[in-house]
């Protein structure tokens, strides 16, 4: 239990719906191919704008995944 | 009118729900011991992962209220 | 397409709503007065608190617009 | 009542006489083109010396203004 | 002498005055049940504007005071 | 299992020892009177010194424990 | 002298030449329309990648002028 | 076109040239093994120093690229 | 000499021991799998509490190692 | 006039009246040594605390001053 | 014992053995050479990777003096 | 090799030809009076704007440099 080691690595997710849909994207299109993730905090929120509105947004996390050592 | 001093506390709240639900749930916990909340900015937000997807929010705020003098 | 400038400027929009939709009334808001916005980055969020959960939420975001130059 | 869209600008007065002074030379200097201004927040404090003491002072701040809409 | 244990609380005082007196303004009502303030930081000022000037002052601080261990 | 809501307060520890110990002793002393305390986070670490080596560390953490609620 | 109340606005400007000429056509674009002109402070660097290199640089500044007062 | 996600990687160049220079040095190291890579951001300009002079350069870049998913 | 590039990865280890123990641990668990560690970088330090006193470290380091290219 | 080098010293200025004095007391106290001393910037401001007031204010600035070359 | 003035200096100590014993050694080294030395912050640690493990560390301070005045 | 102690000063170059230009301006006046300089970061970049371009480069950099023990 003592001695776990956990990497974090940055990734970028893009949803049209809203930025909590962002983050599940990113999580699960990393899920593919990172194994134990753990968690995730947020970095950064943006987007790009069409017709007086949000178009998509892009939510920046780091993601937390034991290290299998 | 003037004078008015306010604390501000820290608080983590959680929800399987999303972020925004995460705010109200710690927000409404707090309030059943903290009389006076007036605002609150988010500090930080994060949470749990499984199954590839967000497993819970946990959103990080500071609460302002209202120091009866 | 190389020389393109862009500005930013900083508002804060609102709602009853959620987060999400506090960053679309700033930028519908401003998509009357200010042509060819492109994208947004979500500075601050915070708001008001009343009866135990959040009243409106107060988002402030930084826009993008291409000047014409 | 829901819904206000407000604009952030940044300033630097300037006084002889101290960095209150410096805020409130910024604020009246913008009043005479910005109307609704609502709130400012202090974003850095410097100056210029000379003769072993401060010169004049120097205040950036950040003034909220809320956008007819 | 060794093995104090201090605590930091986080509060915002006003005035009408200026920004200093806001700051004596917040440690005197945190004084009225607080015991053994020892240091404060400033973290942040800003303010209301009202007729082309500060309407009044509002400096949120940090205060240190020693647990009775 | 959800809906844990958490309360961080900002204490500050000292030592002769070490940053390390330091940290301890601020816990030490906030069990007698916090309860389910939980994590710390690390803000600040400085100290005192004397005679060309340090006097005592002093280590500023947060503390994060559940809200019974 | 005495009394000078300056704006910042942030714009960003790009170049394929490289990270100061992408500043230098920031300047120029808005030197078209703003005037007094008098410092620029850098706030981010960054660009587009292609064929294993940088294809256009993008640097954001903040732009200080003078206002007539 | 929607649902793009963008993994970053922080990698730090060096030039005998310059900043610049150092960034694409970075950037061509980087895409002899990484695809798909769209964007940088600086994060840290550093360096040695000799003989009264710069040596060499060291530019820290976080890379944006897409991942296939 | 010149050209060398590096790559930085962010990783968490943990220990009983104390913080330095926690940077051994994730600097050993991450030399198994990366060559050409040469310099680290704390950024976080954290922790788990139990029984009035630090139950195990938590530190976030960056790791530099030399990309061969 | 061009290529004049200047070098920034931190200093922390204190003072019984006010913040303002603190940076001035601090400027004055540094030009008994240092020449050519230019501009300043705050960088914290602090001060002890006794009878539920400011007792003395302590304001950390960065000076700078031009090196004669 | 009002009006003291403080200088910081920014100063980097290495060990082999840890975290702590870098702070003692910068300040140990400085000893030589300042006077009135009376407090240190630590500003960030880092260190060599040699083996699989830490090969000495790096602890950067700033520390406080008092300047006679 | 052990126990080297460094100190850092911030000083800050200018040039009318670029940003690379201005730190080599700030590192070669510096090394008339500064031994055994080592290293730099770059803290800060700026300038004064003339005739809608940069007139003069500002860049803030920390030098570091070996203290003789």
């Amino acid at each position: 239990m003592s001695h776990h080691t956990y990497k974090k690595i940055e990734i970028t997710g893009s949803s049209e719906l809203g930025s909590d849909d962002a983050i599940n994207n990113a999580i699960n299109t990393a899920s593919k191919t990172v194994k134990n993730m753990d968690w995730f905090e947020v970095i950064e929120t943006r987007g790009h704008i069409a017709n007086g509105g949000v178009k998509h947004w892009q939510v920046t996390i780091k993601v937390g995944f034991r290290l299998e050592g």
